[in-house]
């Protein structure tokens, strides 16, 4: 890290320094605002009918006993959803077909997975609507039901979507199937390349449906005004991503939609899709234009939100004595759940991200199964394609009588290199990452001890930039008030913020974030794929920069010179020997507020590295893996709040590790959920995690941002299960092929071994 | 007014129509949420303790009685507030020391009139706070009282303020006085003008304290946040006014003051000053940090927010036989109340403003007395003023045998004219609109019938442009989100969203206008001095034309055309023989959202001239006087939105009328106000109103505003008591020379007569 004047690095003034957050105080005194704490006049409360069957056509919907019971002041179906045309949308990372959205929302001739919402009930109080929602009769006719993916794709297995039709390589085909798509990156000559391999390995591995496990259950309240105006409150990662799903679900224009994020307890890409806020609209319109509130439950939350994908990979790596790889291959089968849309496309291209490869192939397939629709979690797709991937590396490696971290400098690829799925690397610092765990006292000291062992893996994420909008005013105090569209999940009201206060030179604590609705300022997209402190800070430095201009014309006209005289640096602005202060300069008074708005959409934001280390001792009594010391160091670019960077990675890594030793959905034959409460489904608590130490490795700033951003909110989830398997096999000589490695699941291979 | 093409005056497609506006539905539903519908968690109820009396000094006050009863969480007296400088603060239309803000806040060592504010009690419900204000124990002294302004004027007359010295042209004096400032206009030479006439006419006035009567009460929500930042949600004008004041008061950094405005229920200048928030806010900190509810009774809002100033009024008028007024004199004496700040000022600008003169003298003086702090009425001063010279003018045509139209006419103000208080004025409508009275049918048909008389009256008003900040993003279906910090009070909601409109090229219905807190917009003055359609509607020209600018870059990049070749004209856009619309385009789609931001300041905004013309009928038994007809025609520049200005204009001759015939303030002896409830205080209902015709003229456009607009909020209050009382005149023979002119009055008068 670079040291210039003032003690700051890189000579900036309030990047890289840890202000308080301005939503600090509301947090911690429970002032601030979430969906469950929003009260309107005549509020309602609605309730979901869920199918108790994981895949079931449905015959029949008779809504009558529940619409007479008194309170009682709306019940919906699929009839009361406007039936709407196969229209791909894109909604930032998530791509859905609107018919299945529309579908996921409601049921309408089938139930495709346990929980799937069948109806809906808005009534005075939440007791009322929960006694009307079990007097809806609904006749089923049960179907076979698959959960496997690669039986999913079996001749004969049962069809989920009939008119699904897709070929080998996601053409449209002429039979019915669930492979829904069909992904394939190829280079150069695969077979030839394991033919120049002195060592080969080839694994196959399988992974289980995991939730990202937010605090906060989805909720949203709805009110379908008289005047036609559909007004939303909900807990989202993107009110304009709501705004464009309940315009396309319920066939509003988008002018008639106003969307208002509220807090929001926690996200990782389970908050883009829709699942209550169409439902309370049309509630509210049927219930005379009264709002509605719908709040899941977390059983609700684990059964019908959008986990993250099951899956099944196969790799196979091959390399020269001297480390080379010389060809690699993989084969992804992710489970989509009830409707297409699984992150098999992000799975394939990080598979073998990290490495330089002359010969390659990937197959990716998205695969039907009677489960909840997943949707995005952290590096969607990341985590299980490098847990096998970098447990084969680590194989091959341990083969070749290589230290695993050597092994991958060999092969890293670095700026200018191909990626495995096939865009050209821009500079990346991803070498000076895999040197920041090689060079750290972690990896340098040496772990002793029985059932200990060490373990590293990789990771790749690629990183978004998205479009943002930003407008701010300058308050006569010289303080400036920032309008921002992005929802903060993790701190960016103040990375945002303190991105301003840099280019203005000003104070962190003087700029003033705001995260408002679709209708206060320009189109934001999602916060998430890392780019709200990228994207959104590259949004606020244009506008800092439009504001920088304003104040140098307020400098001419106080200097009485031309405003190309006027030069501004680190929040001064001078002409000649004169010179004044931005906050100077604003307490002079300017004839004509002071406001601007900028919106931007940088195209290319870095991708990230992250490289972990981790320390485990398993039990041989129990085979619970207990983690003794974890490091984890990431290619960030710069540090915008440190403490947040910190956080995310520390964040990242926690649930990576409960992806890798506890969590996941457990089903029975029928398709049931049995896990579906916190208690059984088993997160991570702080008893179970080590202090995380988190690297930051600044070398490689981002090219094309003015601060060097880097999106550092989701690569280090990637590492953690592949860093786990790893050091279970040196500590039990087990290599577990399997998530997650449960005490149950390492003790019956350590057994079997 | 010119028509061209497509049937819309001045080629315009938006302005001059009359589309729904944009708050219709929810003001019509109860769905807008007034101070009093906000309710957030924890909140308390504030209560003001009055002073009985007009005037006493505060020996003591006790509030231990107060603090012990259960549910009282907080109690203020003055020693709460900060103390704070004389700092001379520019609130738009209302200028206020802050030490006597301050003091009218809570008073501190003196109570100067009946209702000031003494101690607040926060309390868990309204109930107990009212209790609790009952067990704060005050120990008065008593004090001579004064409420006549010219008795208030007198050597030995009881002094409100000690500290207040003033000589007799306003500068500091040696001696304590009542006359807070004396303004003086002179030209040419009075006496030799006097000379010159043939006929000259002096009367003495007197009009009596009257209230804008808004039907909703001052109110204000506070939120003292354990961060250090006040939160208000307040009925108000002035977002950033409120923030000014709170900020000042309590000497709150501008950064740590937010304030919301709630949907506003009429003002007409009331709502500018603080009176409750600063209260609130300090009990809520107090409280720990709870939100304090405060809202005004009736009888509190008229004993103790800011009526406007009664006033004595002496003006001498001298005429050739020709109708050439030589000279006139007017001096007027306006009653601040318990503080410096009548609207004296503005009345000696109005008194003479119709008149071409070349010798006059105008006297102005503020003068305290013991009634509540006066506050911006409605062309504030005006009234008053118009009421005095417009019956000498009456007088005087009669006098000379002249049509009072004609009267007018030949002494009538135009275009280079130097008005009577200075400034040279620019192109105005007021001959015009003489005319359009004197060609009026209603003008023109004689009135006929026993005890009947018609009256006519003129009037002028400033007018003020002031600054706006407004910001616009375009959403994916040509519809544009506007936000905006000026509070609607009259409509200006579709006033302003028809300017962008129209230079959009766009239809009314596709601007959706927020109006936002002082987070969330750049600075806006007060809606007030009738501004916001022009002030704000000159922001959002600005802001459609840097959108257009954004659109024909896009244009160009269609097209692949210099952006210079791109033309827009009425939402289209073309270069060659290509063209499209604004929405067409918008559906090509931008890869950066499309959003734009705009502050203005335009400084001479073009001043109103109202003529006014109405029939009576006296009723010889009771003196009441029955409105018969009236029609009122005002220079309106360009009408946006002609339902609003017919409906300014009705609103204004309403209020006018209540001033004229019925509306005052009534104290005993002890400066007790004797009628604060609206049985009372008798304000006009619809039953004493007639349909009022509005005369829109439209034939003198603003000159510097893009689309002519000319503030309409305000002027046609002016001629109401003038022309009701020359009317009377008519219709009984007696001159009324005090208002209100009640049945009471009128008879007495007829009788003396």
């Amino acid at each position: 890290m670079a040291m210039k004047e003032n003690g700051h690095k890189n000579g900036y003034r309030v990047i890289g320094t840890r202000p308080i957050r301005p939503d600090g105080v509301d947090k911690v005194t429970g002032r601030a605002v979430f969906g469950a704490d929003l009260h309107l006049p005549g509020l309602l409360y609605g309730k979901v009918l869920r199918s108790p069957h994981a895949h079931a056509r449905i015959l029949s919907i008779d809504t009558s006993a529940a619409e007479a019971l008194p309170g009682v002041k709306a019940v919906i179906t699929a009839a009361d959803l406007p039936q709407v045309a196969d229209k791909v949308k894109s909604l930032g990372e998530s791509v859905g077909n609107l018919r299945y959205m529309s579908e996921n929302t409601l049921a309408r001739e089938k139930a495709l997975y346990h929980g799937h919402p069948i109806a809906a009930v808005a009534a005075e109080n939440i007791h009322v609507a929960e006694e009307a929602v079990n007097l809806i009769e609904v006749e089923y006719e049960p179907l076979p039901v698959v959960l496997d993916g690669r039986e999913a794709m079996q001749p004969g297995a049962p069809i989920l979507i009939q008119g699904l039709r897709t070929d080998e390589l996601g053409k449209l085909g002429s039979e019915p199937t669930n492979v829904a798509a069909h992904i394939q990156h190829k280079r150069g000559d695969v077979e030839a390349g394991f033919a120049e391999a002195d060592v080969i390995i080839e694994r196959e591995f399988r992974t289980e449906t995991v939730h990202q496990g937010y605090i906060e259950p989805q909720n949203g309240v709805a009110l379908w005004n008289d005047d036609g105006h559909i007004h939303i409150w909900c807990s989202t990662q993107g009110a304009f991503a709501v705004r464009s799903q309940i315009s396309d679900l319920l066939r509003a224009p988008i002018s008639q939609v106003t969307v208002t994020p509220l807090e929001i307890g926690g996200a990782f890409g389970g908050k883009i899709n829709v699942y209550l806020e169409p439902l309370a609209a049309l509630l509210s319109r049927k219930a005379g234009h009264r709002p509605v509130k719908m709040t899941m439950t977390r059983a609700e939350v684990l059964k019908a939100s959008g986990p993250t994908s099951g899956s099944w990979i196969r790799v196979r790596m091959g390399a020269k004595k001297d480390g080379r790889i010389t060809a690699a291959q993989a084969e992804l089968v992710y489970e989509a759940g009830g409707f297409p849309g699984s992150p098999v496309g992000a799975g394939a291209g990080v598979i073998l991200a990290p490495y330089r490869l002359d010969n390659l192939q990937i197959d990716g397939y998205d695969v039907l199964v009677n489960r909840p629709k997943a949707s995005a979690y952290r590096a969607p797709g990341g985590t299980n394609a490098a847990y096998a991937a970098e447990a084969v590396a680590d194989e091959l490696a341990e083969a070749l009588g290589m230290d695993p971290i050597d092994f991958r400098l060999i092969n890293a690829v670095k700026e200018g290199d191909r990626r495995a799925d096939g865009p050209m690397l821009p500079r990346i610092g991803y070498i000076e990452t895999l040197q920041a765990i090689k060079n750290h006292p972690h990896y340098r000291q040496p772990l002793e001890g029985p059932h200990r062992g060490r373990g590293v893996a990789v990771g790749f994420w690629f990183n978004w930039g998205g479009k943002s909008s930003v407008s701010a005013s300058v308050n006569e105090d010289g303080t400036v008030n920032l309008v921002e569209g992005s929802t903060d999940i993790g701190g960016s009201r103040a990375s945002i913020a303190m991105q301003l206060a840099e280019t203005l030179g000003i104070a962190a604590e003087d700029v003033h974030p705001q995260v408002v609705g679709t209708d206060l300022v320009g189109y934001n997209d999602v916060t998430g794929g890392s780019r709200t402190t990228y994207g959104t800070g590259y949004a606020v430095h244009a506008l800092g920069v439009k504001l920088n201009e304003i104040m140098r014309e307020l400098a001419a006209d106080l200097w009485d010179v031309d405003v190309e005289e006027v030069r501004v640096e680190g929040g001064v602005f001078s002409a000649g020997d004169r010179s004044i202060t931005f906050k100077e300069l604003v307490a002079q008074g300017s004839d004509t507020p002071i406001t601007a708005s900028a919106a931007t959409h940088p195209k290319d934001a870095g991708p990230a590295f992250a490289v972990h280390c981790v320390d485990v001792e398993v039990d041989p009594e129990t085979g619970k893996v207990t983690i003794l010391r974890y490091t984890a160091a990431q290619d960030v670019g710069t540090a915008i709040h440190p403490s947040y960077v910190e956080g995310q990675i520390q964040g990242a890594v926690a649930q990576g590790v409960g992806w890798g030793l506890n969590e996941e959905y457990i089903y029975d034959e029928e398709g049931h959920l049995l896990n579906a409460s916190l208690l059984d489904y088993r997160m991570p608590t702080a008893p179970d995690l080590p202090m995380i130490d988190a690297v930051l490795v600044e070398e490689a700033p981002t090219p094309g941002h003015p601060f060097g951003v880097r999106g550092v909110g989701e690569v280090s989830i990637i590492p953690p299960p592949a860093a786990l398997a790893n050091a279970i096999h040196r500590a039990t000589g087990v290599r577990m092929t399997a998530l997650p490695m449960s005490p149950s699941r390492v003790m019956k291979a350590m057994i079997e071994h």
